[in-house]
């Protein structure tokens, strides 16, 4: 098992990653203060894991919510749910909530304990690759609106992510697939050797290779964190880690939440940015086929199929959270491990990369 | 015009109280930070104070939402409304809320700016003396639950309090007296010189005299920042604010949202934790006269008349969010101008004090 720190004064918490975590009770309790948890996941996961972090607790005043599987259950719908269950029983402000699932599990968890009673502890079980790399670290919580992704939502800090590795075994190809999206965003925005090491182990990372899966885990983790540490709310850089993602939100909203999963969005959204970096004549053709190839071996797409028209891409982007003064504010790598926020491109420039993804 | 500041470092906020501040723009303008704003107002005050606000943005992005009236529609479904005109518009995370509005509007709409794309601008122009001494200074936001009064919700700190004493000549009776209660309040836990002042002065400040206004609510919001200043998130010192809460509260959910004014019920709510003190052997019964004979001479009221048991009381009062490990934590006078968090009392005098005032 490896140990890291999100370092943020008095909301700093630890990451454990590795394999047979959920058969270590301790690590979960110690982190638990009062006898009532609330623990929250999904249908899917619930009959993998739930036993083992339930006989964790035996002690426990335990609650168990099971929200149904997917993106598009990421809604007020589910989240009032929640709230009803928490305020049946009745959950006091000293309850710990325990997301054991996905990003979705995860954000919709975390958005309940940041706004249950103003605000409730919350530890992070994450059991996708995804969760596990990315969205279970850093304290965004969310909900999804219709009109647009993640729009509801708080910063609220877990007090501990436990990655157990030993849940990637269950996981589909698609969802291994869409998890390296994330990671390869990270090797992307800061770190051209991670990049290396990565096009080495690629096979070993989607075919879920255990000792591989702990340390790329763990060096995302590491990634992630720096950047948390250094701008918990987003006001600076680490803005920089929603590279692919303003496209990326755009696909999964005019898609439909749940068509595409949000890793496949981000990596089609990765080699978007790229090639609109190419076309500002910052990164070589090399670079942008050498991001493209590393997601394809990854078996993850990297052009949009039909179903997209650039006026309506352009328009979902418009929602996004990072729009600024009415511009689009695009995270674009100037070579792989090093990229920027940027706001003066010519719009003609993103009009014409929507043009060459887009069908219509 | 006075000027005051909330001391949370970064988060450090003025408020600014006196007449006529709805005309000097800006006070407001200096708050905002980018050209979009969202006004929240509901349809009782948008004929009274809406103009005054609008005229003074002219150059503003500015977008107009209009709650109905009433503590019944602080509710899921008036948030979500507000959500929707918000990316209908679509706001991004540069536009500033400011809610215009007495504690219902201020509640909701501080929420929505917490919660929208995880945070955004908030600024507070309360326009009832409840507002204007308590619900808009200090950060809580919340929605109601129905089996529970501010139940989810979060801790958002407003950019900026405006509190334009003029807007008070519009209350009704009932209305002032309500917010008195929250004045009394102040003086009870924490101020017995304030307490005798308000003995002089509770005639001019339920009629609304300008002068006096001013100074009382100066002096409540010095209280108010005092305690938030000291404990932002309510961990320790800060629940002394709650007295007459435990107990108003559950007035309120058991009554039905709106049928008492907040005020009104923690009227009654201070009563009942001063006839608890008594009870205790802590609080003179001259000086729980003094506290039932203030707030009757506010036309106030210290009894609970029917249509509550005890039992159900109790119930409701486990909801509460001051509960820990089962038990409920009251805020009870030592004497007037001192008050302390118990954990330890004999249940029996609460089921007493309970008794005592319920009729069933």
């Amino acid at each position: 098992m490896a140990v890291m720190t999100v370092e943020l004064g008095e909301r700093s918490y630890p990451i454990y990653v590795g394999a047979g975590l959920l058969q270590q009770p301790e690590l979960l309790r110690r982190h638990i203060r009062a006898s009532e948890v609330m623990l929250v996941t999904n249908e899917v996961v619930a009959p993998l894991y739930l036993e083992r972090v339930v006989s964790a607790l035996p002690e426990y005043d335990l609650s168990i919510a099971t929200l149904p599987d997917g993106e598009r259950q990421k809604n007020s719908e589910q989240l009032n749910k929640l709230y009803d269950e928490m305020l049946e029983k009745p959950c006091s402000r000293q309850t710990t909530v325990i997301a054991l699932g996905g990003g979705v599990v995860g954000d919709i968890a975390g958005f309940a304990a940041a706004s249950y009673q103003r605000g409730i502890d919350c530890i992070q079980i994450p059991t996708t690759l995804l969760a596990q790399v990315d969205s279970a670290v850093g304290g965004k919580t969310a909900i999804n609106h219709p009109r647009g992704k993640n729009m509801i939502g708080a910063f609220h800090q877990p007090r501990c992510v436990i990655a157990d590795t030993d849940t990637l075994a269950t996981l589909n190809q698609r969802e291994l697939s869409a998890g390296f999206a994330e990671v390869v965003k990270y090797a992307v925005i800061g770190d051209v050797e991670f990049f290396s090491w990565l096009e080495q182990h690629v096979d070993d990372i989607v075919s879920g290779v255990p000792d591989t899966m702990e340390e790329v885990i763990l060096a995302s983790c590491r990634h992630k964190a720096r950047f948390v540490a250094g701008d918990e709310r987003e006001t600076r850089e680490r803005a920089l880690l929603n590279l692919g993602h303003t496209f990326g939100h755009a696909i999964e909203s005019i898609a439909g939440y749940g068509q595409w999963l949000h890793g496949e969005a981000v990596a089609v959204g990765i080699v978007m940015a790229a090639d609109m970096s190419r076309q500002l004549g910052w990164m070589s053709s090399e670079e942008v086929r050498r991001i493209g190839e590393l997601l394809t071996r990854a078996h993850l797409p990297i052009s949009l199929g039909g179903g997209f028209s650039t006026d309506t891409f352009l328009r979902q982007m418009m929602m996004d959270k990072k729009v600024m003064n009415g511009r689009i504010q695009l995270v674009l790598p100037e070579t792989i491990g090093r990229a920027r926020l940027v706001m003066d491109y010519p719009d003609q420039v993103l009009r014409d990369v929507l043009e060459s993804y887009c069908s219509g």
